[in-house]
């Protein structure tokens, strides 16, 4: 659907530079953006395409340059372009209940609803208005997700757990595996019985192939507006606050508690039962094996603030030479030695 | 189904203080229990919620404190939890062979299997006695799985591979995937056909989202007792001796050999034809990059000795510190060539 | 099928030693071979096996000693046991699309196509000829794959991602799933969309439960003859480069762009908006956080040249020497200056 670039930039919050009556059907990259097309400059390292782009019009920040084609001009161009890819994503038809899904009688099935082919819905589950379970996504018996959420295809969500409104999460994620829990006994490991839920609150996105495991007693908690990228595992007992972001691939032992609005770097790994405060910032790789409070910034295996991490390597890096100049000192000492000596 | 006291202390092997007769419905973690509930005290930071539990009676192991409410005493708390949750764990009723699953004329189903929604069982392949392949999970052709197996949503196991009894496989793991093997050719890599099994033991536990491959000729082997987390990633021609545990985010390359009773932490890593002996530690995130022999505690990047490790982290640590004397030092040399000069 | 030692000396291009009329069943290994079978030497840790096989005839590299046994002689026996194992496979037999697989009516599906039980093909999806779809896996809408490829039990390719010819994509991964984009709003995340497709070359092997994330608005690019490991993660707008190899649980963020012929061991990690040159070879475990030109050879957390970081790391090993030999000097120090005061 065609938009005018008006009505684009007051969608968008900004000001038109330009034209205001020309037509945008879709939005682009600078690359590869033609006849009708709206592309966005926010990377100075991109000048170049910027100059011999096709598009229509620009959405630029407040620091670009001016140029000869129409511009809306915004405060945060990424935020435009994620508002501008929503204006024009084709609406996704809704497509009701596949004949190939199979939903148990009992479960609760609100208004609108997506189920795909092959998709699996067990007893006593219950599925929120407008929340599409893709094909070949699967829910536990007593199984519970609210509105308007997004399960991809190949999703497992085991037994009683519950999921918020407006989640989205992606394909092959796996929530409530069983906890790592195992007990010495006599002549082999004992399993501890993983009976717990885990607990997803609204806004939530999690990525794919992930694993979120529910614990014994006591449920696994993931609060509102937390985003987790993929391959990312989520230890028994687990309690990662609101707003929090995880990159990929980080591991979180049992009962690891992170705060509010933490930001987690990839590959980071946190030993089982350590804690990291509201606002703090753990780097990518970092390895955390004991707790640290609110706004602390770490780095670096095992884990400490990123500012004695970042002199640590500086010094790390300078070793070699260090050696050299110890073991030049040494000779001159020898030398100092000597000569007193010969006195 | 409610039991008593004294019965529920029979089954823990513990011993009742104050009345024996009193009923027990559930078990509860210790801030959420209420009446009916037993609750388990065995971790000293929680003393608070000791005191204001509203359990009707507690699991304490031998040096826990004496409190108002009637109480189990056991040696071993978390075992005593282990075995009370299996106890009042509701049973699951048998369900069969969903009319969805696909389960081909040629298998073979012992008696009490149950066989989930959309699950997949191709020809020839054999399940043992009592084994339950939830829904959506996949079993290839001519593969084995032994009785009394819980094979969760989204499990793959692909042609040929065997599996023990009594095995747990946590949702959306793959057993016998192509090993990562390809030899240089003249213009392009060229695959080496992975063609042996994976065999795993009995009693094993594998986590969510796992990944275990086979090999061009030798099989890949499990044995019994081993236990693995999530995201495990188990190269071609692995070896993995009896009751090893394994955390998660854990990665073996290829021909990988660990003894038994290995104990290896999250994020470890091996490279390919690494061994490391039985009774081994292997800490979260070392790099194994040479074999060890039996009972090494190893550490760091590359792994060595774990006390090596620790001195060279705090020799690290002081590193800053090291080359602001070193700087101090060459100084005071420097005066003291100076004075010897002046003489 | 049996085959003459001739015949398959002319397959494998090598000449044989001894009996050229001598039938081959099937490949085996060293220690397992018996009558009919012909087993591959190529390490001589396994000359102990070599002596005492009970293989009908051998395989050797020019280098390897001669034995009793009839032998065809080879110029690199790893080739000609991918060779040999791929003459020895028995062919899978077309098994079209099976009953419980649920295919939408406009998908176009060419000749010789299987499609597994419980497989789900979207609509307006595109099948080349002979492809084989394995149980439950999951094509989106308008998805194109390629002819001659194979995609395991579980793999799901997500709307609109196109895949090249001969492709093998292992059980359980992902391609096309959400790229971890979040703009920070005024009170919440803010999700970018992320619209582009996955685009995949001919050729590329891709491992078990991977993840391939689309971006936004360009394309995430796998080059033909990629051969990527399993659990490895490549987020939105990645590029990797013709024939690159990535071994298990790499984690690449967001535009992370790779040339060709890269090697990047396990475990490594790319920060985003890196790249590394062609014909580089990363080491396991290294995380790359800067650009890098063609021909690297990098190592170490932050990764930089592998000469440096194995110097930095026997220097790391050095360090508590190094610590004591700076406090004996510091003695000696401070007993030149107490004599020099003296006199």
């Amino acid at each position: 659907m065609e938009r005018s670039l008006l009505e684009v930039a007051q969608a968008l919050d900004g000001t038109v530079e330009g034209d205001p009556r020309i037509r945008i059907a879709r939005v682009a990259s600078l690359e590869s953006a033609g006849a009708g097309d709206l592309a966005f400059f926010f990377d100075v390292k991109k000048s170049g395409a910027l100059a011999s782009t096709h598009a229509a019009a620009l959405v630029c920040g407040p620091s670009a340059p001016a140029t000869a084609l129409p511009t809306i001009r915004v405060k945060n161009a990424k935020l435009a372009l994620a508002k501008a890819l929503t204006m024009f994503e084709e609406a996704r038809p809704a497509r009701g209940i596949h004949p190939t899904a199979s939903v148990d009688a009992t479960a609760t099935i609100a208004d609108g609803v997506e189920i795909g082919p092959n998709a699996v819905v067990e007893a006593r589950a219950r599925i929120g208005a407008r929340t599409s379970i893709r094909g070949g996504a699967y829910l536990g018996e007593s199984v519970v997700v609210g509105d308007d959420c997004l399960l991809y295809p190949g999703v497992i969500v085991l037994d009683r757990c519950e999921i918020g409104s407006r989640v989205v999460v992606n394909a092959g994620t796996v929530i409530g595996s069983d906890g790592f829990g195992f007990v010495a006994g006599e002549t082999q490991h004992r399993k501890m019985p993983q009976l717990a839920r885990v607990r997803i609150g609204d806004d939530v996105e999690i990525g794919a192939n992930c694993t979120i495991d529910r614990g014994p007693l006591e449920d696994t908690l993931i609060e509102p507006g937390v985003k987790i990228d993929n391959l990312v595992h989520v230890g028994h007992n687990g309690r990662i606050g609101a707003k929090t972001l995880i990159a990929a691939q980080v591991g979180l032992s049992g009962s690891v508690s992170l705060g509010e609005r933490v930001l987690v770097g990839g590959q980071a790994g946190f030993s089982d039962h350590t804690s990291v405060g509201s606002d703090s910032i753990v780097g990518s790789r970092a390895a955390v094996m004991k707790s640290f409070p609110a706004c602390s910034k770490l780095g670096g295996t095992p884990a400490r603030a990123l500012r004695d991490s970042l002199k640590e390597r500086a010094a790390a890096r300078g070793l070699v030479a260090e050696r050299d100049a110890l073991r030049r000192l040494t000779k001159r000492v020898e030398e100092l030695e000597r000569r007193l000596r010969e006195r």
